[in-house]
């Protein structure tokens, strides 16, 4: 197949399109490059050295033989997104062109601004140029399981039949985000799932969970050929940043009571799942919503996971509490659905203790640079108030 | 109360910052006068002349004996909306100044990007200014009944209790907006609502029916102190659209069916109602939906009634069948709460006749500015494909 990311300089971009050309498929991508920048922005840098792009691109040509279209752009501009298609001809066009962070979307007004523009107005660019000019294309768009929030029941895939006051529909599961950035995923969620009613679009829409590990089907070739892995607050997720802390002996931050329930998959899983999704492509009209992830773990669990593999491996590992910078519940119910990608053959990942493994020996090799911008590993985007550093409440928990 | 509009120029604005005015209330307001660009868009006009802003404000200062606050500018520069909130110290900020057209946001990808973006930027610009410089103010903003679209059960005020699998919880009630200004308005009630629950924000989200009418508080007086009303079928509304194709014998233009049922109000019932909300404000933190409208009518109904009336007064009214250049159910249930609004006071107009002869009357003045315009009384915007008059399939219904 022909396939088109958008996005593919990022964590997920990348890897998946060397896992797609791997399974013989072509892939063009296109990129702003802005991830680089944002992380920049946040005084901080990938563990994992990133190349230039003409450095990724060279060592992908090396690699496979063959080279991978590429055009550096920005999504906002409509002409930017026909070209890419245009040239690319797709079967799937895989956006993963959005900024990606909620604390990012959380700083101030102007970035809360940015981030629900920048990700709808993409998003839209790539939807009307795949009409014009590829319209039996099938959509994968990535948003995320933030897009439900922790309601007090269970969390279907997308939609779900409810009775009220004695009648029944088949309706969107209510979203309740918790950041500017997850409600820019709620509202282009709604974009493409009304896109697919209106001109017969077929898209998947994957609600993802919480990605975390370095390991692909290029570990241990050419370094230009690895992700990135960000550590700083705002653009590296929980079980990364827990590696990176863990790396330099900086206690594991554990925001609040911890027990805040999210569904996590290692980001081999999340190629798979990604290329399950391609490769069985939705009919046309047809808005297919897959909830993407391994399983639910306590983020408490997974810090005491690492802490236990980190000192398996000589490191000094132990457990911070910090007053919680985000508004989220702490103790609640979750039950989200996920059998969807495992009826179209995903089969998850349940013990996160191997990746984890491999993900701290990797960021070993890089321990200097986590060192050289250690500041980030606190957070310091409050979602309420002023932008400051979570102080510590309890050091050295117990798990 | 000191009360800010936002979009003080158009169709409710402009009679709200009088009514307001009326009832003791200190005005002040804002415009980028972009309404009336977009009517030139349409190559259309409103039917009732449209005084300049100066002359609209002399008027009012005139009348009121004190003038109205007023400034120029476009919400989507954050400073606009912090000069405003900052110049009015306002008790209530009312959004009426987002793009407010179905039609005009389906024309295409630049229109789609221009209503969404217009309508989130303005809105998020209003809250933070709001956010840092009065947070003490209540927001009133204005949605639509149409962010609910049609579902299969009762539509309740914004929430309601579900029991899925036997677990049950307080949920939004999914939207299943139908067109992208539709969707945008459903945006910014997610995003209003998130501010509700992060900052305390008290906020009221009218999902307002159809408006129908001229009668203000000022009918009969200075000309200049009368609102606009538009019959181009981008931004005229079926009731009105369906007085000024009366007034010249044009036939009413009935899309489909004309069995969808939506919900109206006369205009002077949305001031009223507009007054509770803004005299009753929530309190800090509430985020309240109010679904605001008089009765359910069928389109078939109403354009019925509009033909009825018009015949009683001479004039040549009948009824002509077009293709639907919207996509929408057009035979389906409607039950929608409303009851929200008369508990705080509202009683409700159900008898549409009087408003509507009243529109036909005043209306029959300007029957030359429409006759002008008469190109614009058929749609050519589709919901699907390209722009073209919607055809007539059958002339004359009797209805």
């Amino acid at each position: 197949m022909r396939v088109l990311i958008a996005g593919v300089d990022g964590y997920l971009g990348w890897p998946l399109a060397q896992h797609l050309a791997d399974q013989g498929h072509t892939v063009f991508g296109i990129d702003g490059l802005m991830r680089r920048k944002w992380v920049t922005e946040m005084e901080s840098v990938s563990a994992i050295p990133v190349a230039s792009m003409s450095g990724r691109l060279e060592a992908c040509r090396t690699r496979h033989g063959k080279s991978l279209g590429f055009s550096e752009g920005d999504l906002r501009d409509p002409n930017v997104a026909r070209e890419a298609v245009k040239h690319a001809k797709p079967d799937v066009v895989v956006q993963l062109g959005e900024c990606p962070s909620a604390p990012y979307s959380m700083i101030d007004a102007e970035h809360t601004v940015f981030v629900q523009t920048n990700n709808i107005v993409g998003t839209f660019n790539l939807m009307f140029a795949m009409k014009e000019l590829a319209p039996d294309a099938a959509l994968l768009k990535l948003g995320t399981m933030g897009e439900y929030g922790t309601p007090d029941i269970d969390i279907p895939e997308g939609s779900f039949e409810v009775e009220f006051r004695g009648r029944k529909a088949t309706l969107p599961f209510p979203r309740s985000p918790g950041s500017w950035y997850h409600l820019s995923k709620a509202h282009g969620s709604s974009n493409v799932r009304f896109a697919c009613s209106l001109w017969g679009l077929r898209a998947t829409d994957v609600m993802q969970g919480v990605v975390y590990g370095v390991t692909t089907d290029t570990t241990g070739e050419d370094p230009q050929l690895l992700t990135r892995l960000d550590f700083d607050s705002a653009f590296g997720t929980a079980i990364n940043r827990f590696c990176c802390q863990a790396v330099i002996g900086h206690p594991l931050t554990l925001y609040g009571g911890g027990n805040q329930k999210r569904g996590f998959l290692p980001l081999q899983d999340s190629l798979r799942c990604l290329t399950l999704a391609i490769e069985q492509p939705p009919k046309a009209g047809e808005y297919r919503v897959l909830n993407q992830f391994a399983e639910v773990y306590r983020i408490r669990e997974l810090a005491a996971l690492v802490a236990k593999v980190a000192t398996r491996l000589g490191m000094d590992a132990t457990v911070n509490g910090y007053v919680n910078p985000r508004v989220e519940e702490e103790d609640h119910y979750y039950n989200p659905d996920h059998q969807r990608l495992q009826d179209m053959g995903y089969v998850p990942t349940v013990d996160p203790e191997a990746e984890i493994e491999r993900t701290l020996l990797e960021l070993r090799k890089h321990g200097d640079v986590i060192h050289q911008h250690s500041n980030v590993l606190v957070p310091d985007i409050q979602w309420r108030g002023d932008r400051k550093r979570a102080y510590t409440v309890k050091k050295g928990i117990d798990l």
